[in-house]
């Protein structure tokens, strides 16, 4: 979020002006400066002109000193996701973004305030004693995405709330900008989050949609926006609930597939990924140079793992970045990933491997929706999908059956 | 463990041989035949000389059909580890493989198994029904580090043993060979195991040990072996008790860190090896070809640490490899290590992150010390040290005392 950087960048760069050259220059910058107080000037004037707010302290932007670290304890912050019902009556404060702000008339204000993301409505009434038509007035014209510090107290409203995931609004009291953003941001949140069916209902009922951007990945909806916006600004497109909850889920895939096999007595290792030559068949390896030496980047960590069972680990693990110099664009083919490797000696019968692949798989798929429900409801609201169905015990077939299918796949997890 | 790889391995670069040199080549290999199948004919008779034993099916090498996989639920197994004085009398089954045969005339041997790091002592004696003088002579000529299969009762000896972790014995019934190693290991794991404490002692009473490998990391031992070797034969070497343990022990380090944070409220992410360019600096990294265009090992996950901070998750880690093209050869420079990474917002004061890292530590020691006694003990038996020593809550220096003392690390762990 840097501004001027690019200006600043290559000072050794800027032309050798001739004297007379620089004197011009030198003149059209004073102008330049003259204008720039001028019209500062006339914007003092402007703020002036409003009375004074006795209730001034109740709003604002903080500044800079009040944000230095203090060891006061203050008043704790409550998450956004952990706002609910139950805590109706309760005086809050939260720390978020301000997603979306809509004014209504000069006395009201909605600001839809979003913290890792789960979304609050707050409101903001003129009110004698507390809140100010000015403070109104500042609400409304927040930048969106700014962080935000609000006080108020939460009520529970008769009818549910649409633009909000929290079944609770704020009455706000006090609401303070901690970081403003600029007033143009490349992607406007709320409809970043919009599932295709609300796209489609928006534009069959030819309504105005505000859409700055629509993920196109698989159903293209040609000339409403593109998923290089997206990338471009990934740190804003990773703000949408769903997209929140995909890395969350996927934070915890990976702990679950870990406690399971740390239960199930496997130990955890961190294979090289320099080696010395490709680690399978050798087509599809990153080359590089180790000072002066050829070496590849490991496209699986197969050979170390083998090396463990042989050096008597007995059973083992690794979650770890694998590198193939694929030559394929398609969804299967990545040239770098996050493998989720195992490997275990067997005392008698294969079946051992196949009897902790089923119980790992289910334990994966009950721990994620026991522990993740929020996320699967946040991302089901931009994507629809069906709650996955699996067996408790995975079917095997018998040798039999599996040649009559042979076709199909032996492990089936959903059926 | 390959045996004939290095013969077969270059067919093509067999010297073509003219028509005579061919039949004297011939003739050669004749007589290497015959000489061959008279020497097996002799030890064929030598075995012919013992008598038939009734009790062979207690020992033996099993034949590789019955190594097969099989459906049949067999005797469980249980770990050497697991096996203490409350098991007393009971009958067990253990696999393992034979770290140290000892025979004691001939109706006697002992065999100590090793799983896992973990050591049991077994005996094998001459019993009319269950052992014969053959099956004693058996164990006594089995080849260091095959995996056995031992059966027998568990009795717990008057006096201490020192050959074995587990301080019970196993009087052995049956003992059946899974897989037989070489005959020569080019490491000795009894030996392997030693610290430098015994091996200082058994060169100064100029005892006989048979000595294959020291350690000479830190202090040399010149002649006495060479940490090439360790090396070169890596998966023998990580077999030894004390690199058992540091294996588990990292495993759990990584674990212990990682439960903590995600108590905490962090998330996991796994972020780009393959960036455009260097993460920090420009200097120690290393440069790749990515499909035509040039490309370099992430030194650091800052960047993307910092873009999920950015992009509101608020608190994210990261275990994972970390490359840095050091051309600086001492213990803290490596080219590839696993970086432990944290990132958080703080909502008032830096304390917040102090506070973390204070706990986080505190969390881990304690966690270590519980979860993994077994494996502390058994790294000091070889690398003795003193119990790590800290205190419950990390002490900070105020403003003046961190000036006074401006030279010591203001984050004082350990005391």
């Amino acid at each position: 979020m840097t501004t001027s950087s690019e200006a600043d960048a290559h000072p050794s760069e800027q032309p050798k002006l001739s004297k007379k050259a620089a004197k011009k220059e030198e003149a059209k910058l004073e102008k330049l400066r003259r204008r720039l107080e001028a019209s500062s000037a006339v914007s003092g004037a402007a703020e002036e002109e409003e009375e004074e707010d006795p209730l001034a302290a109740n709003y604002g932007e903080v500044p800079l000193p009040d944000l230095q670290s203090k060891e006061e304890v203050g008043e704790p912050y409550t998450e956004v996701g952990a706002l609910g019902e139950g805590m109706q009556g309760r005086s809050v404060l939260v720390r978020g973004r301000a997603q979306a702000i809509r004014a209504v008339g000069k006395k009201m204000a909605f600001v839809v305030v979003r913290e890792r993301g789960f979304t609050v409505q707050c409101v903001v009434t003129e009110q004698e004693g507390s809140v100010s038509r000015q403070m109104v007035k500042f609400v409304a014209s927040l930048n969106r995405e700014s962080i935000v510090d609000v006080r108020g107290t939460l009520t529970v409203p008769s009818s549910p709330i649409k633009g909000a995931s929290q079944q609770v609004e704020i009455q706000v009291h006090k609401l303070h900008c901690v970081s403003k953003a600029f007033p143009t941001v490349p992607i406007n949140l709320e409809d970043a989050a919009r599932s295709e069916a609300e796209i489609e209902k928006a534009l069959q009922d030819s309504l105005f949609l505000s859409l700055s951007i629509i993920i196109s990945s698989f159903h293209s909806c040609p000339g409403l926006g593109s998923l290089d916006t997206r990338l471009n600004f990934r740190v804003l497109d990773i703000r949408t609930p769903a997209n929140q909850g995909i890395f969350r889920i996927q934070s915890q895939v990976g702990n679950i597939f870990r406690q399971f096999l740390l239960s199930e007595g496997f130990i955890e290792i961190h294979t090289p990924k320099l080696i010395v030559g490709s680690s399978e068949g050798g087509s599809a390896v990153f080359k590089l140079d180790y000072k002066g030496r050829p070496a590849c980047l490991a496209q699986s960590p197969q050979l170390h793992k083998q090396m463990s069972i042989c050096g008597d680990f007995g059973r083992v693990f690794e979650i770890g970045p694998v590198f193939r110099a694929e030559d394929s664009y398609t969804h299967r083919h990545l040239c770098e990933f996050t493998g989720l490797d195992v490997e275990m000696e067997i005392k008698k019968h294969y079946f051992e491997v196949m009897d902790i692949v089923d119980q790992l798989f289910v334990a994966m798929f009950d721990s994620l929706n026991a522990s993740c429900k929020k996320e699967l409801e946040a991302i089901g609201r931009q994507y629809p999908f069906e709650p996955l169905k699996y067996l408790r015990k995975t079917l095997r077939l018998t040798f039999q059956e599996g040649f009559k299918c042979s076709r199909m796949p032996v492990l089936r997890l959903i059926l």
